[in-house]
């Protein structure tokens, strides 16, 4: 009886084990279940084929398999109940191939205009948007004083370490640091006349790095005092190495704890790691792979080749040939501009995707065997807006939610609220990475971002599946080419208006 | 004791369930064992949110949960060792959103041209294609005539069922008329002067498509006559019924048996059923979906203008501007022009998949309460070139296996000799369907099929994965385009060039 019932647990334990795995669950399809292959969308072609001719022939009794070869009736039945891959209702998502197809449509497209036209990069002219002069090039200077602050942050963690300064006078340092390294590089940009827009957008983009990556230094170790002065010391160890089995696998890995982080090369690793958020022991990967990092850097040099042939030879005569019709507000012609600005516009956008969070970041990454590579998730199947904001650029939304959002929720702030306020302070860091180096202040990038709200909750209200992808698509592609255009028309009547007159 | 040995089969045999079971195995990734939740391309976006949000907080214990507030230790660790998805190591395949980005490009650069130049498909043109004189439609002639053929194999059909013909009479009798289903529209196509090559091809392809229904028709109640005679009548009921459940669900589902199929009515459903293999009992789907039923006409129709207007916009002028480098055999120059008619013939050839293996047979389906609707598997997926052909055209590719391919390997044939006959009789009707509507003997398109087979032994044998796949994308933009020039440069030739001397 005893060993009747243990069995039974067992198989019960198992059968619950294989609904709460993974399987392919049985479908209801036109009302009647059966069990749905072509869901799958993770089993490669060559499952697919195999699995595909085994269901071929119906399923068979030993006694009638016998009788085959010589009863063909199981020919018979070949067609079963099903939908088409691509109707919706048939839940088939695997469209790897589609991405091959633009890829190689990518290739051939640069292969027939290089062919045709030779190479069209001007290298003087991409070298000229960064600097004006050789010998003096403020926007490097800038880029290298920002180790100033660095070694600041680092000082001031010490101090705070040994106890020699209290919280108190410890926030108040980093909050000084951290404020003149937003402020420092608007100064030197605005009173700098040699800095040219791209030059002074480059190093802000480095500084505004620069300073989410010291708040979440700066956060993370106060963390680590908490917890050290919550005498849960034991504790503290075993979740700085989250994932134990780490750590007993690998015996050379020693796991770094509280004071012993704070140190200059532990700082430097964390300000070149592709990441904003700080953690004392980062997942490391275990050797370089020399093929990986050499396929990432001719993506670099062809992508980078690309983004600039396409920008002087697509983006730049539209952007010139538009601002006619600007001037004149002329409507109809406005929107016909925008149409033919929005796809080079859009095709940049998604090449500057992949060169800079594929290519560039993991290439960094394999450098420094950084082991995390998830700098973006899966924002292109996003049916709701909300879901491409919080996907696209995982480093800055990891950041958003440790640094900004859970620490407003705690204090009391409501969900919706604090959605906004993350809206907010990513409009303002837009505003502020376009304004500066352009030198005149508008609206465009902030209202830009501040629209992503009402659009998110119509979409999420009105638009379900593929057609919310769609619409996710559209604002993409519509959107920003608007913004840019706006910004484009404001710096030419400002700069060559004034000549005219 | 042996209870014990009947529940450890049991487990042992539950055991054997999982592992060959689709769950998401233990993943091996960077060396270090983890389940990987990005490699589940099946679940959908809102899932993908859940479960990534749960997995940010790193999994505590309870007594540690309740320390959460106070200690706020466990946000420290945020990384963890993984890939990036479009990374290949990553196993992640769910691309739906670059399809829907397809979709919405091609929309955009519709309603573009569209507004720019107004609607530029020339409707007395098209319908130019199909007729000279519209007192005189050879092409439709021929398309009612071939009901002639359909009653015949009835009545063969009515012969044999009843016994009046012998087996051999009867195998005689439908010889004679497949043969002449696929000889009468040859010479009718050659000999009367007003047909027009689109208006021929449209014949003949009614009249292939009706030849190889009819074989399987013969086949399927030959089959049925070898089962009765092998005195199994009551194995021959449980078998062309082979999903049992669905008569026992629904009772007023009646199904038919052998000699009751016979009709008239059962014969025209097959006839217009988008199939080519012949069953007894076809699943049915419950009810007519109005919604499905209007967005698929809604898809052919405005596929049917983008392809029309595509052809006469795009094709054609490049076609046209490249007759004189083909005359002179300008080999840059016919480069040139092979690569800009490349992506234009790629697009036609897409739209024209969608439009027919999409639209048109899930058309038709709903309307006849079809319940296949498998027209195409995920050939867009093809590794390999004979991935592609088992899965591009499945209607066919059904046909072939069950008609053909099988009943060759039963005979003695081997595998691989197999296979090239298909291809070979592939390669055949190709060339019917394209030499016959434009009355010349041209071996361009019996090559291009036959040069398939050491193509696909080149890329199962050097390319693997996504490489295999882009050469798979490669072939069909770059081989199509090849052939259309060919037969276009002899049509122009013999029926143009003629005129000026």
């Amino acid at each position: 009886g005893d060993i009747m019932e243990e069995t039974g647990a067992l198989i019960r334990k198992r059968r619950a084990t294989i609904s709460t795995g993974k399987c392919v669950p049985l479908k209801q399809v036109n009302g009647r279940s059966e069990v749905d292959e072509s869901v799958n969308g993770r089993s490669d072609s060559g499952n697919i084929v195999t699995k595909r001719n085994v269901s071929d022939l119906p399923s068979t009794t030993s006694k009638e398999r016998k009788k085959r070869i010589n009863v063909p009736s199981d020919r018979q039945s070949c067609h079963r109940l099903q939908e088409s891959l691509l109707s919706s209702a048939s839940g088939y998502r695997n469209y790897r191939g589609v991405l091959n197809w633009c890829v190689v449509m990518l290739c051939l497209t640069t292969v027939f205009c290089f062919s045709r036209y030779g190479i069209l990069v001007d290298p003087i002219q991409v070298v000229s948007l960064f600097i004006k002069d050789p010998y003096n090039m403020p926007a490097a200077c800038l880029v290298i004083v920002s180790n100033v602050f660095i070694v600041a942050a680092l000082y001031t963690e010490r101090r705070l370490s040994v106890g020699c300064f209290s919280e108190r006078v410890g926030l108040l340092v980093h909050s000084i640091n951290l404020s003149v390294t937003l402020c420092f590089p608007v100064t030197i940009v605005l009173m700098v006349k040699s800095i040219t827009p791209v030059g002074g957008a480059s190093a802000l983009g480095v500084y505004t790095v620069l300073f989410l990556k010291l708040y979440s230094y700066k956060d993370v170790n106060k963390w680590c005092r908490e917890m050290s002065h919550a005498k849960a010391r034991s504790l503290a160890r075993s979740l700085s190495c989250s994932s134990i089995p780490r750590s007993r696998e690998s015996g050379q890995d020693y796991q770094v704890s509280y004071p012993g982080n704070v140190t200059l090369r532990d700082l430097y690793y964390f300000v070149f790691a592709p990441t904003l958020c700080y953690e004392l022991n980062f997942p490391r990967s275990p050797r370089i792979r020399m093929s990986f990092l050499l396929r990432r850097l001719f993506e670099m040099l062809f992508f980078t080749q690309l983004l600039v042939g396409l920008t002087q030879q697509w983006m730049i005569p539209i952007i010139q040939s538009s601002m006619k019709p600007l001037e004149d507000m002329d409507l109809p012609m406005m929107m016909e501009r925008l149409l033919r600005l929005a796809v080079p516009n859009h095709l940049l956008w998604l090449i500057f995707f992949y060169w800079f969070f594929h290519s560039s970041l993991n290439f960094i990454a394999e450098l420094l065997q950084f082991g995390d590579r998830e700098f973006y998730r899966d924002w292109w199947n996003s049916e709701t807006i909300t879901y491409f904001w919080q996907n696209w650029n995982i480093p800055v939304h990891k950041w958003c939610l440790r640094h900004f959002y859970k620490p407003l929720l705690k204090s009391g702030v409501s969900k919706w609220l604090g959605q906004s306020a993350v809206f907010l302070a990513s409009a303002f860091f837009h505003e502020y990475l376009v304004s500066v180096p352009l030198k005149m202040l508008r609206p465009w990038a902030f209202m830009g971002m501040m629209a992503q709200l009402p659009l998110a909750w119509f979409v999420a209200r009105f638009l379900r599946g593929n057609y919310g992808n769609a619409a996710v698509w559209l604002s993409l592609i519509i959107g920003q080419p608007i913004a840019v255009l706006m910004y484009v028309h404001d710096y030419y009547v400002l700069h060559y208006r004034e000549g005219e007159y």
